[in-house]
């Protein structure tokens, strides 16, 4: 074993919590060293060629709000973009865009190779080195061997992957790269809680075989927002997706030959992702579904691949030809590159603290894939996590904790470590109990004064975010004060079909009237400022939904004073008799950081919590401390 | 086993011989498909970014020639041009031009996704069906069957694959891909004699960490030529190339670590290539030399890779840091992927005919480095000849041979079917004796009509190639007959320090002086035509050196005479008791298509020579032929 150096940060994976852990990791100033398999696969999206979506699109903003980089990826890449869920409220309308592969590819590899403070290393981590119960290095398939203070496992399917299609199965990553089948011993000898998930992926099609005429066409939004808030080039659409369907003789062809499929023969023991399940499953479980919708997106400019989103399978090739071709407008469909199971180890996220460093282990941390999660967003949002405590923590400061009701990663990470996982997990707009508050539109407002607290929003970002600020809530004040006279308003209420005004009203009154958008608004006022389409979509949600949102944030304040009452880290659950057994043996178990995160955990009931708090609250009487 | 379907012709693997073989296959209307481990690995340059230099520069313009397509991706992608050997003559010249790696990719998966009865296709190939010694199908890892009538094995570095850097090996392809590791057990089971050859790549570092103010700047060339005769837009380089230099220091580490090195532990049995050592065999074998040239090369635009061409390694990666470091420049060099040897199965050259089809197995062809050579443009060569051969035979037309005396394709592979290889074949200019005549700049006249022929060059390239043809001959015409009077001429002359004239003389006459170019003679005439500098570069060469040109192409017609005397393929040697024993053993193997041939055939003599052109004018008088 020879030593070829030390880093203060070693992130093992450079998928997309590998990127974004290396990058806050660096930027915080710890010299940080990002290990791939192949400098050719990073930041490779082996699944759909896509970023966002529902709650996804949120998480993006979030990390894009804290200076993450995936944002900036998606706008610098994108092919084509979506708000989705416009009919629904403004908390679920989430931004959703088609990606080059290759190009998010390129962008990313770049991005991190210019990153200070960091090096991008080609090489299998085949060992952590851990001792005493913390971490002190990383071991190379190479017999190379680099110091490391705090160790970032991120990753993904990599981790003993195995891909399964129909009866043929072999170790291997997504996309023709090696597994790493090394080291997941060495997690284990540490005494890593490990399990087994699985994933899947559709077939990749050539372009030239799908009859267009047959699908129904998904052009991008008119007028589009980008995901990052820097982003001001102007964006538009590339390409157009397509709409297909299975059908009754898909779904037979299916039936027919489940016993070829690994995931019902018993071969494969992981555990898929509920949410994002294979076509087999979906005609199972759904068995009075007559059809389900497939997603035709392309893979990128330069290449004649197509996506065929929502039709991941782990069937045999020849059965693989003959369901798709089953599909109106697939009749001669030619598969390029087969569907696929992808089975791989991850860790049990009970075992992680919410700052995602392994509570037994110094200096281990995980992210992505690696604990638990399904879904690009997921894992970069808690690969920003994990590299800036991971960072801070190397650097003797304390730990990030996000909250719950600041933001979806919050979210994201309490329900992990706090919960468990059953399962792959995706993030949802419905895991949030703050939905209204936690918008895509305001996410820069709730966090990126605390990036740049933390030190990852440089003074480009902080100075963008304080004009955006001030134009929003200057702008928000003149429509309150501003008093639009009948003679300007009704023209355009007549126009829209809405009931006239015979007096004057506030230009913010009449924004909160449904059928009437910012632009609506600004033509009844001779004069407005000159305010983007982000900004007057911000103001629009902001004032008609003044209401909702207020009622929330009253519930958030309500909840804050439970929720904020910290349990000291090393606090002793044992004689605390008046738990039941369940309950103590599992708070002592996630050892939560407040009364909040203790009343989450599945076996913990309010008859528990209210006995922690009691216990809590005398002991801080006894300390003084109220 | 599914059958899957069934194709005319299948390629395993698409690296550079793969990608010429599929278009050269697909656009002869055969119905092929392309096999490989990943569509990301398509046209990978594992080794250096760079097309073309000494004898391969050549080789890329005959394939481009022919119709093949290496020319026009390394012109669409490249980043740096030079024409090197310029102090030399006009045989050597040689075009070599640094590409972008990544581009060069993504331009050929697209190029082949678009091309015409090709399918491609993402599998590993397991083995290759072969009953009564005829191909009749292939079997993927995935338990999937394809029926196949010819199948030409392009499988490069990848065949039985393995990595070795110091004390560790493993077994893989380039570039974190997988090895193919099935296959050569089909192959040997069928008969294909087999060898084990290796090579090597140095590491590929990060720009940042190299200090190029103490390196020397290697520009491109102002004026650039491309490689392919359809390409007419402008090319301006994007990249300098730097020189850096090894010194008494890194000899001394290398000395140091030698037992480390998996090449002097006996750990690689295979043989590397003799033209393009590894840097510890350079400073062993050329022990007097004080220093090495290395070749810092930029590897695409959007990445900060730097590849350190002519110093591949597989000393260990402490070693390799040690050593790099002991550079000008290199002080605080960041290597990130490190050097690496790899070793990988290949067939015996002999056991093929000079179509590149095995005698011994109808429709099993092999190009590339299995075929025992090295270097991309070899390997193309070699791709574009088997594709257009398998498509022939797959039509039941006659294979087609390519002459020595027409070109550096035909030379290749006649040495390697006749003499076969002991380590991998390297293409240098020393290897044709017709090397005035082989020259890159008339490529096009030497085989565009053969590749028209062949049904390789299309009506565009056909019109391009008879239009350039007219005005290279109408030129060459009209410098003949125009006579330059002093008065005209003697300005120019006197500004070049050049011998006045005191009466007039042809152009041509005075283009034949060594110092004056083509531009130099247009001053002097009152009217010039429109002509590019490549047909002026062309118009030079074959004036100046029209002497020599001319001496050796009556040097080609006296061979040809032996060198077209056919010997049947099943010729018997057996009755030939004049033959010495090993010379009958050698010719009943080689199996030689023409005397030329057979005399060329390491163990054939001159008497043995005679004695079978003996026989075979004997035959052809008993069969009444002459």
């Amino acid at each position: 074993m020879d030593i070829l150096g030390g880093y203060e940060v070693v992130v093992i994976g450079a998928g997309h919590a590998g990127i974004e852990a290396a990058c806050a990791a660096a930027k915080l100033g710890a010299k940080t060293a990002l290990f791939t398999l192949t400098l050719d696969g990073i930041g490779n999206l082996p699944c759909n060629p896509s970023i966002g979506g529902t709650a996804k699109g949120h998480l993006v903003r979030e990390i894009d709000a804290l200076g993450g980089v995936m944002g900036i990826a998606a706008d610098a890449t994108f092919l084509q973009s979506r708000m989705l869920n416009m009919g629904k409220g403004p908390a679920v309308h989430s931004l959703r865009v088609q990606t080059d592969r290759r190009k998010y590819h390129a962008y990313m590899k770049q991005l991190l190779e210019k990153t200070q403070n960091l090096e991008v290393k080609q090489a299998e981590i085949t060992a952590v080195d851990i001792r005493d119960d913390a971490v002190c290095g990383v071991c190379t398939h190479l017999g190379g061997y680099y110091r490391a203070d705090a160790v970032i496992v991120a990753t993904g399917t990599y981790l003993g992957g195995r891909i399964f299609v129909g009866e043929a199965s072999y170790a291997s990553g997504p996309d023709g790269q090696h597994a790493a089948c090394a080291l997941t011993e060495s997690l284990r000898a540490a005494g890593v809680p490990l399990r087994r998930f699985k994933t899947g992926t559709p077939a990749r099609v050539h372009r030239r075989s799908i009859d267009f005429s047959k699908l129904t066409r998904q052009p991008g939004d008119e007028s589009i927002q980008p995901f990052s808030f820097l982003t001001k080039s102007e964006m538009k659409n590339k390409v157009d997706c397509y709409i297909a369907f299975t059908n009754e003789e898909t779904h037979r062809v299916i039936h027919a030959n489940l016993h070829r499929s690994p995931l019902y023969g018993g071969k494969i023991e992981g555990v898929g992702p509920r949410y994002c399940p294979s076509i087999e499953d979906k005609v199972v479980r759904f068995a009075e579904k007559p059809r389900h919708q497939i997603f035709v997106e392309p893979c990128g400019l330069d290449t004649e691949e197509m996506y065929l989103q929502g039709m991941s399978s782990s069937l045999p090739e020849a059965v693989q030809n003959e369901m798709y071709r089953t599909i109106e407008g697939f009749e001669h469909l030619e598969i390029m590159r087969p569907a696929y199971a992808i089975e791989y180890d991850c860790a049990d996220p009970t075992a992680l603290a919410p700052t995602l460093e392994f509570k037994e282990i110094r200096g281990l941390y995980g992210a992505g894939q690696f604990n638990g999660t399904s879904g690009y967003e997921e894992a970069a949002a808690q690969g920003l996590l994990a590299g800036l405590n991971a960072a801070r923590a190397v650097q003797g400061r304390p730990g990030i904790v996000l909250k719950r009701q600041e933001s979806y990663i919050g979210t994201l990470v309490d329900d992990l470590v706090t919960k468990g996982v059953l399962d792959p997990y995706r993030m949802m707009t419905s895991r949030s109990e703050y939905r209204l508050y936690l918008r895509q539109d305001n996410a820069d407002e709730r966090l990126t004064p605390l990036g740049r607290e933390i030190g990852l929003v440089d003074d480009a970002r902080w100075a963008e975010f304080n004009h955006r600020r001030a134009v929003r809530r200057e702008e928000a004040a003149r429509l309150t004060k501003v008093v639009v006279r009948p003679a300007d308003a009704n023209p355009v209420l007549a126009e829209k079909g809405e009931p006239l005004l015979t007096s004057g009203a506030s230009a913010a009154e009449l924004l909160r009237r449904p059928a009437l958008r910012y632009t609506d608004i600004a033509r009844m006022l001779p004069e407005n400022p000159d305010v983007t389409p982000f900004i007057a979509y911000c103001l629009e949600t902001e004032i008609k939904y003044e209401g909702y949102i207020k009622r929330q944030q009253s519930q958030i304040g309500a909840v804050k004073r439970q929720e904020e009452t910290p349990i000291p880290e090393d606090f002793d659950y044992a004689p605390l008799t008046g738990l039941r057994l369940e309950a103590r043996e599992k708070l002592a178990k996630i050892r939560p950081r407040s009364v909040g995160q203790a009343a989450r955990i599945p076996g913990v009931g309010p008859a528990d919590v209210a006995c922690l708090a009691v216990e809590l609250a005398k002991r801080r009487r006894s300390e003084g401390k109220e």
